[in-house]
């Protein structure tokens, strides 16, 4: 706890992407500038020619990153990506389309995992409030085990009004909500659907459901209030794309 | 890191659970002998008059749990759930169930995730192998919310040899794996279904996959080459309750 922010965060405030599957996916992924790279002389091996790489030691990389993170001998500094426009993703989207709305899920593990499962169902895009939502940094991008690079992330200011224009683009919004009375099978939309998730505990606040065209409800036992948020999301995600 | 041992983990090696759901759930499970409680007053306000309670302050409460531990102003010292046996929970199975068994799935993080959906989800029971899994602790407690005091859990020396009881007892065993042809809802029996999940990244021991009846995919586009442990969990488990 004695230990200099400095020393975890960077002075620069870039982000630190560390371990291999997020490593190898900034660096296959053309918008991501990298500008550092640290690796043990053994993950140093299979990184590409061209890029500068610093040697360092195992105990050297742990104090590049969060406490105790898994780096796996590889710790890249990077620019952040560059900004994705809700408007751009919705005017991309093909017929049949799949959105994820977080409603201010905070926890950086949970939204890495989330953008995991987005990326192995094939939604199109990731949507969160600019506010109480995490940060792109190394903790996301490695639960994100590589989807942080593959995901469009679109941060919006205002989500209800998000919701709208969600809504304009023909998408049919599901809002995940445990006392809803629909199951989510049912909810679904023939088409496009944006399938809109809170935080655990607290759900979905009431504007946000306001702007959803169905609530629905995951087929639980009623033994455990909810599941952990990157579980529904999973759970959403597959019965979407199955649908 | 200079911190000694005992202090975290109590010398005694019993079970510390913290965290509001995870306690009041030991609290409310006639198995669970509760050995001690520390409280904020505030936390404390909430627990039932009979039980002895050491007020505490949040700093305290810190100091008597993991690192970060989000202890929400509750820690109890508990004894450990007794044994469940495999036998036990094949022979009380109904004729419609869901099993649910790990190979050498370690992080508790994702063990209690994983118990969480599985109770979510109405599953009978979790079987591990007894190395390689977690303990019964906070970590995995908390995670669980509330899951680990109601979902029995058979842990066994030979999982090879779990599976053959298994089989026997009329459950057809789908083994989770990303390279199988068939996908998970066209693998499921019409009846007792085990789910077989192996660790991320290693996936299922060629000895268990033997031990299955099918292999089975998630229908997942390819980009990410495999989900979180307990993302894939839930999403198994809904595939079966839904089946």
């Amino acid at each position: 706890m004695g230990r200099k922010r400095s020393h975890t965060s960077g002075s620069s405030q870039r982000p630190r992407l560390w371990g291999r599957h997020a490593v190898e996916a900034a660096l296959a992924n053309p918008k991501r500038e990298i500008v550092r790279a640290w690796a043990t002389r053994e993950a140093a091996a299979d990184l590409p020619k061209g890029l500068p790489v610093t040697l360092a030691d195992v105990a050297d990389l742990g104090r590049l990153v969060a406490r105790d993170a898994p780096h796996q001998g590889l710790v890249i500094e990077v620019e952040p990506l560059p900004d994705v426009w809700l408007d751009e993703l919705l005017t991309d989207a093909p017929e049949r389309a799949v959105l994820l709305v977080l409603d201010q899920v905070t926890d950086p593990h949970n939204v890495g995992a989330i953008m995991r499962s987005a990326v192995a169902f094939g939604a199109i895009g990731i949507v969160t409030q600019d506010r109480h939502s995490p940060v792109e940094g190394g903790v996301l991008a490695k639960a994100a085990s590589g989807a942080l690079e593959m995901l469009p992330w679109a941060r919006v200011v205002n989500l209800a009004r998000a919701l709208d224009d969600i809504a304009e683009a023909g998408f049919w919004r599901v809002g995940l909500d445990g006392d809803a009375e629909t199951d989510i099978a049912s909810a679904l939309g023939p088409a496009r659907v944006a399938l809109v998730l809170g935080a655990e505990g607290t759900g979905l606040r009431p504007n946000t459901a306001e702007h959803c065209d169905a609530l629905a409800r995951l087929p639980m036992t009623g033994k455990i209030e909810s599941l952990n948020v990157s579980n529904a999301a999973a759970v959403a995600l597959y019965a979407a794309a199955a649908h």
